[in-house]
């Protein structure tokens, strides 16, 4: 498998992209230009044309991007052409509402197993889903092949949690805890902090506002 | 004010610095490496310096930095040495999840108010907000000299909330919902999609696993 090398940021990007293209693939539009993508995204045509680049060449000069055609090559570089079995560990609030996320089913995303340490809430319903006891956790993982885990445990369980899911197999770890985790090479980890979000905004308002 | 220019890529680690410093702090750390920031959050050294550099000197060669200030300097830079108020527009399951987030309030955004437009859930209590009708929206951004608003309608009602918020005063917005959505030039906007994080992990699962 060809193995690309672009920023984080980028891909990002391609994601957002795919999502506007997939906007446009509903209101029936047929092709797109750079520009547009661009002014419908929030970013400069020039980003659009060198992020599109780094795949090749896609658009037909003065014609602009067939819209089906590049969603489709989008979603395959993505990986988003097949489908992600995915466990959540921690069935707090944050967890229970990822687990009922619609957006991550319809990216081929689907929610396995959503599992919890405290018996009071073991057996409980989240949508379809019942919420497993944590050691079925290895059980879990192997019977539905799962290569991605979501950590939503407070920030003290959440190493422990993480060696578990990286013993059993999963290759890939979204980190909603505050904790910064330790994982061998060969995993991915991505952490996910939604304070970060509104510092973000906190900073240009303080700054720029 | 001071306006800084730098990549909202650096805002974003900064932040991500400031927690590990604030995890420091609680170890009772007194001193720091940017060697040692960076294994502590997973980038090199070398970026922690140039992102630090942005702001002037903080630390002292062969000392490094000392925990406690260079974690008010990020505060204060972060925009993180005052209170935010927040209103949540979207009282669904994620609207609630951020509504009890408790990383919010302990960085300094109060969650004021939470709305929605089904009157089946107006009334009800998230924690100790209680879910407000949408038609209260101007007087409550008044009331509590709002200036961040968190979108988390779902897409077809995005934009009009977002105009409703803006008419209110409100000078930053954090979207949460699947919609592109189109905002004045001086406010602020940024936008979280739960699936990209996801995105980025099968991108590296498919190309780099």
């Amino acid at each position: 498998m060809k193995a690309y090398k672009i920023p984080e940021a980028t891909v990002m990007r391609l994601s957002v992209y795919s999502r506007y293209l997939q906007q446009l693939l509903e209101e029936k539009v047929e092709t797109v230009s750079s520009g547009e993508i661009a002014r419908g995204v929030g970013v400069s045509s020039a980003q659009v044309r060198k992020d599109l680049a780094y795949f090749g060449e896609f658009g037909t000069r003065g014609v602009g991007y067939r819209v089906e055609e590049l969603f489709g090559h989008l979603m395959n570089i993505l990986g988003l052409d097949q489908q992600w079995n995915v466990i959540i560990v921690g069935a707090g609030k944050l967890g229970c509402a990822l687990a009922r996320y619609q957006g991550f089913r319809e990216r081929g995303f689907q929610i396995c197993a959503i599992l919890d340490n405290d018996p009071a809430i073991v057996g409980e319903k989240v949508d379809c889903l019942q919420i497993e006891s944590l050691d079925k956790l290895k059980k879990l993982v192997h019977e539905y092949d799962i290569k991605v885990g979501i950590v939503t445990v407070p920030a003290e369980a959440a190493q422990d949690v993480t060696d578990q899911l990286i013993e059993s197999g999963v290759k890939a770890i979204l980190n909603f805890s505050p904790r910064v985790l330790k994982v061998p090479a060969d995993v991915i980890l991505r952490n996910v902090d939604l304070s970060v979000n509104l510092e973000v905004l906190s900073f240009n308002l303080t700054y720029n506002g």
